[in-house]
């Protein structure tokens, strides 16, 4: 097999055969920013102290999202995730927002694609809902923390 | 209205209402990279020698993402794009990738969801090819370069 | 873990963890209502003679929606169906059809969500090819007769 | 033309043809109920309190649903929503949740089946968040309350 | 610009710039056979007579796939059809199923490909709905009939 | 049960239930055909020759729609597929392009519609990306070959 083990011998691309792996218990914890102006921050706050529609929107975008990774990575298998879960901290000394995702299944492959999808929609979403206030953000960081039930489990 | 669009007079999340906006055409450019270790590069290079699926791989799922903005982003306003382009640079004294992406439409709302949308999923789809290789990828630097078409044009 | 099981310690929405429910065989069976005028009973059942056409249409987009009820509902979790059904019945003492629909799946969750989606994606393709000739249309009642296979089992 | 308009002379299903329609800003509200026990509204009153997420998640729902209207709807033609919302209120003296949505768009067709589906979506996302709680609920009186711009405007 | 048109000057994938093109309105007709044994013809006329569902599953779920065309086809642009419609035809001297959809749309690309589209998603439904009573069915001569309102007008 | 497995005793559309079925190994191979003019062949090598994304575009196209078969055909079920992979043969002699898809999955039922989607979808992308060169194309052919693991395995 080759070293990029989604292009076969040909060197075109396939969904990897996962048929003969068994199904363990998978996690993934990725994580990612959204660099903001200071005053962003302020503006989230002030909106989640209200209703925290902000965050709720993020949090909602990035686990639909996350259900729907196989339909967006061309080679990704599709899998029955059993939990998704987003966190998000305003913090001030980048200034920013970290994102950090968790996602779980019973499956023959790995979910760290999905924990990074979800990662990276829920700070689209910020970013959408925040542009009018903020044209220097940048999507920084994004990252797989730790991921557990395969081989090649362990932190990052 | 508050200075975060998205968020109606009562705190809660609504799609802001673009009705009496005019139809203009609409340009977006987006950026955003793959940091890789070295070796990956080679290895992608390579495989670009071959048949360049890992790269054309990206560049689909990047486009196809783009025309799905409206459906993972929850208040972004459907549009009919009117062209997506996706181009890639390896750029070893990163090292990594650079993913650059343009979207464009005649609308009354921006494309740079899109735009930022094509970029976030391509770079998704090379770690999800690249990660049997390399465990240190991180996506970053996912930004918007230039608008053109609204109210707030211009480079940032 | 608080009453509102969606809801994590922090008042947050979050994807329920189900990694540790065995797989069981589940069903839900759901009803509801599309009350109409009198007259547009006698409509639908015309065009039933003839070819079946509506109640045909709300019945495959109920079964299709049924299998895309976690792409719609946030925190469900996404499982396979092993068999949707979907029956009519036109009830003129109420005056409207009466929708019921069967979802089966062996699953770590119970399928009452994708019971109810069926019918109410059937009830709203109804409205929809009716509402031409009905104005008064009302959806009612859509609930949950019963389900097996979870802690929960039993008529409701 | 028959009365029921999505059936063509044979009586088969096919998608009406409003080529030949003006494209005029057409404006859809359609409410609807979830039908609780008393406690059950408490509940998320003492949720919405701290986080709102339980309201938060079922307006984002409501709102993506309605995005999605014409791949639910097998007739529904696609349009571009201008601006979609929805607003909750707890009422302990049905006891329930009212919802009420409001659709917007440019476009040669109504929006009707778009408000009434994020009605629809909207109650089923507070059900499935609310079900562990309350085993009692129904999703009772959706029905459109006003549409303008057609061709037959009016409350209803 | 190459001759092929989605290849843009370095020979990488894209979607054609449409912006500067005008919009008229596009209809495109396409066809297609379910080739199958002459008995199957028989099973699915007798289905005919009694509630037409093979067919009309057909039809909806060709309907459908065309207003997912630019989600399935990566190059294709989305584009809000007016009309689409599916005919048809058991030909027992085939024998075989003819298939026939039509597709409408004011916009700046032709609707071919939706249409070609719902022929092929059609005949892929009836095959599904047919394969337990016949081994032996083929899809053959999907092909465009005829096109109007763009550059190439004309029968094929 | 009737001839037609999906149609059940009232003549009426529903999924067959598959909850009884033990989970074994399945695989199918389906195969297609773009027929085109033989100078269309010469335009893919050459394409292919400089950087493949006319065959990579299809082939990431297919292997993205067997994903999502269970939402394209009415009464298909979802499953996890575990490997999917297409392959292209330029055939002058034909002339045209011979598409073959290999699908897997351990599930309850059989994949062959996830092959002959992937087949088809990788068709129509051949068809888009080449119509503005080829009038004549036709896409011909498309059948089951092969497969494995349920009741009714062999060649076809």
């Amino acid at each position: 097999m080759s070293v990029l083990s989604h292009i076969d011998g040909k060197g075109e691309a396939a969904m990897v055969d996962v048929a003969g792996k068994a199904e363990t218990e998978r996690t993934a914890i990725a994580e990612g920013w959204l660099v903001t102006a200071r005053e962003t921050l302020a503006l989230i706050e002030d909106g989640a102290i209200a209703k925290g529609d902000v965050l709720a929107a993020a949090r909602i975008a990035g686990i639909m999202a996350a259900k729907r990774t196989a339909e967006l990575i061309p080679l990704c298998h599709p899998l029955s995730l059993t939990k998704v879960s987003i966190g998000f901290d305003l913090r001030p000394e980048r200034p920013g927002v970290h994102v950090e995702a968790l996602a779980k299944a019973t499956g023959k492959t790995g979910v760290e694609m999905e924990a990074l999808t979800a990662v990276s929609v829920a700070c689209l979403t910020l970013y959408d809902m925040l542009k009018a206030a903020d044209k220097t953000m940048v999507i920084d960081g994004v990252r797989l923390l730790k991921k557990t039930g395969g081989r090649s489990s362990g932190g990052f």
